[in-house]
């Protein structure tokens, strides 16, 4: 389960990109990682810009193939941790990789295009993470489309029936873009939440989902930034792609039993 | 129309709390204001934080007693301006102000309670402004409250049927807290939606929003940060209290039809 640490070893690289802002814990703290006494870098959900709720953020995993999924970072009462359903990309990679990156972005493509597949090799750029005790490779989205990325460590895992919960902790952040004192865009939100209808789509095929991407689209219309009203045709195509192919299936499945 | 510009004046003050941090215009323009030569200080809506589409800021207006609303700014085809229905206070002191300031904060009860009412006074503070030719003296939120502060000056006013459409331009902006990389929270966002639904609410009485609202409060529930769940509970008092006035006009309106 444990990722190989990279101090001296091959995945160990240049000047780090990254810093941590946060404290190091005392000396002689066993990391779950290999059982061995070493300091760990660690950092309070707060610096990391995380509060009470559900933070939506890109994340960033795979060590050989990154794959990029829209992501809610739960933190209640004091736990912070993921619930990811078994069958996505971001599970399989979690079952077996301890560290993984979260990025904050308002780019709106992002969002869409990883919602329903994954983002192109372009997207992502392998960073170096001093997690105090050696350098940590891991990618992420491109500094330049981020405003923050945080490498985050995987603590616990528990399996329910439907869900994988990872208990998680903030290892370090690094803030990328200066972009501070931006307004609230209610186009970039109706895109956000026609992401989470649309994944919602695939699974049930509600009809209800697709009179609310009615009014999505409204808002998106009259609210959004232009590369906003861009990504949404792309959630649009897409909804309007599982529809007819659950059609189809339902046609195929009146055939069959008709035959 | 004009605002009496407080260089040496008695709403001038001590030194500014705020900078521009866009361009003086060359001496010798003539500002809309007096029409006499000045130089006029003014800052592209970029600078300000401002792109294509519609930015919900806290405006606040009143020079004699600040009043907040959520109001959209409208940014389209390089055109920036306010669209304010006849009878809101916003309209009534911005037919009168030349000036008026913009902030953008993530604080929900702000948004919440200055959605159907005003603040109390202890929500606000007056900065002076250097607009290139002394200081302005205008009310805004207090900086604690507010990621950005701007000062934006009304060019022009068009009256339509129904709205005051006002062409403005940002002349000073202060970003006053440096929260950076924030991630999107879905709870923060449906509180939006709800404070935008409350105000459609107490004009159309439409029951569809009320069926909404139930949405946004689950989504509230889950994603929220506690002060979005206690904000919301303040929207959905008011719903409440306008669905019951609107139900006792109903019947009141019986009675006296059946008398």
């Amino acid at each position: 389960m444990s990722q190989a640490i990279s101090s001296g070893s091959g995945r160990s690289g240049p000047a780090p990109e990254s810093s941590c802002s946060g404290s190091v814990s005392s000396p002689g703290k066993t990391d779950y990682g290999n059982g061995r006494p070493c300091r760990i870098c660690r950092i309070s959900p707060e610096e990391a810009g995380l509060y009470d709720g559900i933070s939506e953020m890109i994340v960033v995993t795979g060590e050989k193939k990154p794959n990029a999924a829209p992501i809610g970072i739960i933190y209640r009462n004091g736990r912070l941790f993921l619930r990811l359903f078994y069958g996505s990309a971001t599970c399989r990679n979690l079952e077996s990789e301890d560290y993984f990156t979260g990025c904050v972005t308002t780019d709106p493509f992002i969002f869409a295009e990883s919602c329903y597949g994954n983002l192109g090799p372009e997207y992502f750029e392998q960073n170096y993470y001093d997690i105090g005790r050696g350098l940590l490779q891991a990618p992420s989205l491109r500094s330049c489309d981020a405003d923050r990325i945080t490498l985050f460590r995987c603590l616990s895992r528990k399996r329910s029936e439907i869900a994988l919960l990872i208990d998680i902790e903030p290892v370090v952040t690094i803030v990328t873009n200066s972009r501070r004192g931006m307004p609230f865009n209610r186009g970039f939100s109706a895109l956000i939440e026609a992401c989470v209808d649309l994944t919602r789509f695939r699974l049930s095929g509600d009809h209800e989902i697709i009179q609310r991407l009615v009014r999505y689209q409204g808002i998106v219309r009259r609210c959004g930034r232009p590369e906003d009203k861009e990504a949404f045709l792309l959630i649009r195509r897409k909804m309007l792609e599982y529809s007819e192919n659950r059609e189809s299936e339902k046609k195929t499945d009146i055939r069959e039993n008709e035959a």
